[in-house]
């Protein structure tokens, strides 16, 4: 298997297990489509979940160790465009998976590449929030 | 193909030309998966619609001309649900295709069947908004 087939599998079980937790902490949650179905056609976030007109924009990666994770220019083009129609606030959420930890980076700390493309990179994932404090938040606003 | 097949089809297509329409007027748009996939395990609205913090939750129908729809219990709890943690509005949209028009039908306006079922009465679909007006009031108060 190609690792980004190995890539895309951790993926959805981390996209799942994020979409149950964010669920179980009261936000109407909802994940795109499977690859293969309408997905090819449109384009959805990884999971947008809503608590009390608060809305979170998900892009959804898993690695075992903080590292650079680079972002097609297209997909964060449509995760912007979808967090501006919505008022949402879009995120890459990182499952550091040897700590377990959720971290999350906003889209306007992502580096570009010299291929136009974007990069969430080592250092910045290092210093991002936690998840439960972008939640702690939300819910406290809300 | 029995009727129940003949609406499932007709609410796909105009799920779609509603999803289109919304997206075109600004509302960031999720459709909720084909049955088949994801679909059975976890329940989704058949459209969410948000524009700028504005919450549209929506279960589409389709009909030749204004008649009693029947909803099953289940899908109008998770549908409410949805919509309390969202803080979105929950509507049943309702095609018309021998006018044209959209028309919406909040929650709270349904009937219950003895079963314990909702309906959507002819009556109240009559008289229902057009969803034209919905648009337009959620997009002046964003």
């Amino acid at each position: 298997m190609s690792m980004g087939a190995v890539y895309r599998r951790r993926g959805f079980h981390y996209e799942r297990e994020l979409a149950k937790m964010l669920y179980r902490l009261g936000f109407a949650v909802i994940r795109a489509p499977a690859s293969g179905s309408r997905a090819k056609r449109v384009f959805y976030p990884d999971i947008v979940a809503v608590y009390k007109r608060n809305i979170l924009v998900l892009e959804v990666k898993a690695r075992s160790e903080p590292c650079d994770i680079y972002i097609d220019k297209y997909k964060v083009e449509r995760l912007r465009d979808f967090a501006e129609r919505s008022g949402g606030e879009a995120y890459i959420a990182v499952k550091i998976t040897s700590t377990g930890e959720w971290r999350v980076v906003p889209l306007n700390q992502l580096w570009t590449t010299k291929e136009g493309n974007y990069r969430v990179s080592k250092f910045i994932l290092e210093k991002s929030a936690r998840l439960e404090d972008v939640v702690e938040r939300v819910k406290s606003s809300a």
